[in-house]
């Protein structure tokens, strides 16, 4: 008999015994696993805090209460126990419900949590507002372990320890981001949650613990057989002002529903460490950790993954590959990236130069920062972060890269749209928060060969900040191996003659422009250029182009606000030519989750949106 | 018997003996409070680094040997030590040395360092190029305890701690950092260095140790005087990997350069935290650190400081003045600014309200993300950041303001050049990397009334993330005082009507458009429009203003890559008008130091060059 169809609010869950939540447990892992297999999404954190979840609601007053779930994709049984199980076939789907939290989709979300880190100082604002409102409401903030190494989580717990009211964090260890974390905190939680409960030994044995009996067994045994050692390592967390509680099983349910029962009574910041395993009760989840973090489409029976590349490499391996073919001829490469290295396929380096790949761990800033470093000293670090997260480490970039006047190549990876992760995901702005800044080459390739080429080019080094941004997934050719050509900066490639209008593209979207021009060829004359470069421009095509056209469509995977569209906007009022200018792009406004080409669709950038825009402008009726 | 008028180099400086240090120490102390005295810098930290800056040059070899200074206006007697004594007077000047380490300046600058928290990350680098060169090259960052409060610092702690080859981190204690420093770190460095040297227990003296006189000396003493409660709050940075040494006298000059010599032969990750004094050896600064920051003129021999105020306000005052004001009103509104309290005069707030004003140290993304988790729970953060420190909290006004849709009024201080802290600290990108998010007001006040309306507009609530902007400081008007009016959201107001040419002027700039339009009054016609806003714009004025002139002056205290003027010729490009658009504001290179008039001229827009691009626009030659 089934519990979890009778769950649809936390109401109904409080309504269940202690002990029956196993069973629901059970039930919310099938029911994860079974949607997931059909209707991809996170699924390895998710079955990680299925008891962490069910304890949550099963404890607290949500959504009086405030739990906020860092980096949300571990929140699948918190979405599905509090109301949105019905919905849960929709999740990231167009028009469905979102991935993470969203505020706007549910009172049960505190706080939306794409990003990482952020849980904390989320918290700990809801926490000073509690008692500045004196209210007497619970906020709970759960972390990774991947996530706590970001800087935000450190300045946090600094802020919080000073000034926390009623706040809990919980630390939901699982020893892997995406990528087996790393780094000295993941030695130092390593290490004290394989010491024999050492934390167990706490000195401080409050009063207010007296009728906390949990809390106490908790705390009250193995003191004498803890090393001076392992007590000296104990307390990072009790540096921050934190009181300090675990390592405990987060899968062991009855246990951690009594430990927060507990917690509820203790006033001021405090951290309990559980330790869970990603994947949890999914066999070839648990053994495969990376893979089935986001796994795709998959048979819940064999665990067997249906492979869904239909011949084309991704952008990803093909940087990937080229990173090592260039490392071999340049001693001086480096590959850096934060905790992204299998999304962007830095893995091959990993492999091929262990000492020359740096997994910095979920440290945007210091990625970027790390890599300035480097080349001051004359390394050439390849720094790899998706566009969405290098809104992280801006400063950095005009800071420690551009001002110092070094060779760091600035890999964007997950430029443009994203699909199912959504609005938090989507590389929308990189272009128009670069290219404000002096100092800086931001390229975009069309396809493998050109990604490969600016590779090479980057490498050759004493171009300072150098950006090569690149989408998610497949790319153009099918073979992609071409032998590496240098270009030069800042130059365009023609890549059809017309007379009607001019369209200039920036990046793979040129191969659908390519193809509506092609579509359109018998109607139309178009003059296509891939400019490649966002900055610097190409002044000397842009004047020509200027000359001969009064009639332009710029097309970005990006913003247009800002974006090139507006740089050519300006190049040609700065120079005097006034044609018409259409820009294509993504508008002003935030653009959600789903397949990425209903999205280009929405946008007005698919083909059909592309050939549209060439037919409007040139009056020609063709539809 | 001057010794210092004898040190050109490092080297001049490694031929005396160690008892000659602590003159050299003294004449160099005399020598930056004899300068600072005319030509104003910041006197406090770098008369609280001295000994450190000699004992670092006297021990390493520099510059093979690298030294990071974290926020290098510390730097100052690194700078005399390192071949630029003479310059010295030339310090933050138009043409002369940077206020802070900058790498084109001098070998001797390892990185350079004008924002906060980043030598970690960025000697890590170094040493990591270090040990893949097989370099014998020592790396040391010197961060003070302000700045260890930022996330990067803990980003680059933790991935040293597994990484770091032979990096010393000297951990600059003088707790405070403009404003005496906050938050849970503070409590823990003060607490263990009051603790009878606690550290001197380490109960792991290595054996590398054995022939280090004066670490073991420092290290062996009074372990059983040290109760296990402070034992327990010794290991933050052992957490982390390092080893830690300290705390001690970062004054005594004999000790430090032993310690430091011993250093040299501990490989690893090493943390050596000294405690200093800020303002050491000059009384008046020793006594009031927050205003001998960096004081201005000042008489040496009374420490009298020379007023520069000629009357009028300051906009940081009106800001402070009014957040107080409109805070009475309404007790939603809470005071939120990362180590910046007494540089905007949010200090006013804090005495009036403690409760509801927050120094979170110097920690820009937490002050963010803190205020996003307050606004969620109904609360109005005024959250004050610099305009170039807002850089580092870019990803927190996306996703944890504008995509929360919550309300949090970003006012951002220091917006425009800056002056004498140069390129790192103009705040010239704000305009053009906020105008390309959704859903996002910019707004841009032209003096203290429209300042303190657009506060009051904001505080109304229901406007999401709202951006308020401005220089630092004189404002325009000497009664500053108005009562509140509430403003229309993207609404322009219309100074002048003309009829040759618009000018469109954002902010404070438009006061020095005013001027130059009234000298040209005579020959030129011109309508002047304050814009307000930058987000959203106001499409019916810039309609109107679009079908009555062909001619356009924009003018905007920030890049025009991007910036409003870039807004607004989109917005005539997409409304299909095609006047011609002359964009002034800060060009597409990095802005040195210098005189906020001097470099404004070097941009052209002070009132000189506005005059000239309205004439050379409407071809009357009047000149």
């Amino acid at each position: 008999m089934s519990i979890l169809q009778d769950i649809n609010t936390p109401a109904d869950l409080k309504t269940l015994s202690p002990g029956q939540l196993p069973q629901l447990c059970e039930e919310l892992r099938e029911f994860i696993i079974t949607e997931l297999s059909n209707n991809p999404g996170h699924l390895g954190s998710s079955l990680g805090c299925v008891e962490l979840a069910v304890a949550l609601h099963y404890i607290y007053n949500t959504p009086y209460d405030r739990i906020i779930w860092d980096v949300g994709h571990q929140a699948y049984a918190h979405k599905i126990l509090t109301g949105r199980r019905e919905q849960f076939h929709t999740n990231r789907k167009l028009g469905g419900i979102s991935g993470f939290p969203k505020r706007s989709e549910s009172e049960y979300d505190a706080f939306g949590g794409g990003h990482s880190s952020v849980s904390i100082s989320a918290a700990l604002g809801m926490d000073v507002s509690a008692r500045l409102n004196d209210e007497e409401r619970h906020v709970v903030a759960v972390i990774g372990d991947g996530a706590m190494t970001g800087g935000l989580a450190f300045e946090g717990l600094n802020n919080a320890g000073v000034n926390a009211n009623d706040l809990l964090v919980i630390l939901n260890d699982n020893e892997i981001s995406i990528d087996p974390n790393v780094g000295a905190l993941k030695e130092y939680l390593l290490h004290i949650s394989t010491s024999k409960r050492y934390n167990e030994i706490k000195n401080h044995i409050h009063q207010s613990l007296k009728n906390l009996p949990y809390l106490r067994r908790f705390i009250a045994k193995t003191v004498s057989a803890v090393k001076r050692s392992i007590l000296q390592k104990s307390n990072l967390f009790e540096s921050f002002g934190f009181r300090y509680f675990g390592p405990m099983d987060g899968h062991d349910i009855k246990m951690l529903t009594k430990v927060l029962e507990d917690m509820k009574h203790i006033k001021g910041p405090k951290l309990l460490h559980i330790l869970t395993v990603k994947g949890k009760g999914y066999k070839p989840a648990e053994e495969s950790q990376t893979i089935w973090h986001a796994p795709g489409r998959f048979d819940p029976d064999t665990g067997e993954r249906v492979q869904t590349n239909k011949g084309k490499v991704r952008y990803q391996d093909v940087f990937g590959y080229t990173l090592v073919e260039l490392a071999k001829q340049n001693p001086k490469i480096i590959g850096v990236s934060p905790a992204m290295l299998s999304g962007c396929s830095m893995t091959f380096m990993k492999q091929e130069f262990p000492d020359r790949c740096f997994d910095v761990g979920i440290a945007e800033g210091h990625a970027v920062t790390f890599s300035g470093g480097m080349a001051a000293s004359g390394l050439l670090p390849f720094c790899n972060i998706y566009s969405s997260f290098m809104q992280r480490a801006y400063d950095n970039v005009i800071h420690d890269i551009v001002l110092q006047g070094v060779d760091v190549v600035l890999c964007i990876d997950r430029g443009g749209l994203v699909g199912e992760d959504g609005s938090t995901h989507h590389g929308a702005f990189d272009i128009a928060y670069f290219r404000c800044i002096p100092d800086i080459v931001i390229s975009a390739p069309m396809n493998e060969h050109e990604l490969r080429n600016l590779m090479y080019t980057a490498q050759t080094g004493g171009h300072g900040a150098f950006v090569i941004r690149y989408p998610r997934g497949e790319g153009a050719l099918t073979d992609w191996h071409n032998p590496f050509q240098k270009i030069e900066i800042g130059k365009s490639r023609k890549l059809r003659e017309g007379t009607d209008l001019a369209v200039l593209t920036l990046g793979h979207v040129g191969n659908i422009a390519s193809e509506a021009i092609q579509e359109l060829s018998e109607t139309v004359s178009v003059e296509h250029i891939d400019l490649r470069f966002a900055k610097p421009l190409d002044k000397e095509m842009l004047s020509n182009i200027g000359n001969r056209f009064d009639k332009i469509i710029t097309i970005e995977d990006g913003v247009i606000n800002g974006g090139v569209g507006s740089a050519i906007l300006e190049f040609m009022n700065d120079s005097g030519f006034t044609p018409k200018i259409k820009r294509l792009g993504i508008p002003d406004r935030f653009i959600l989750h789903g397949k990425v080409t209903e999205l280009t669709h929405q946008c007005g950038y698919d083909k059909e949106g592309i050939k549209q825009a060439i037919i409007e402008m040139t009056d020609k009726n063709c539809f």
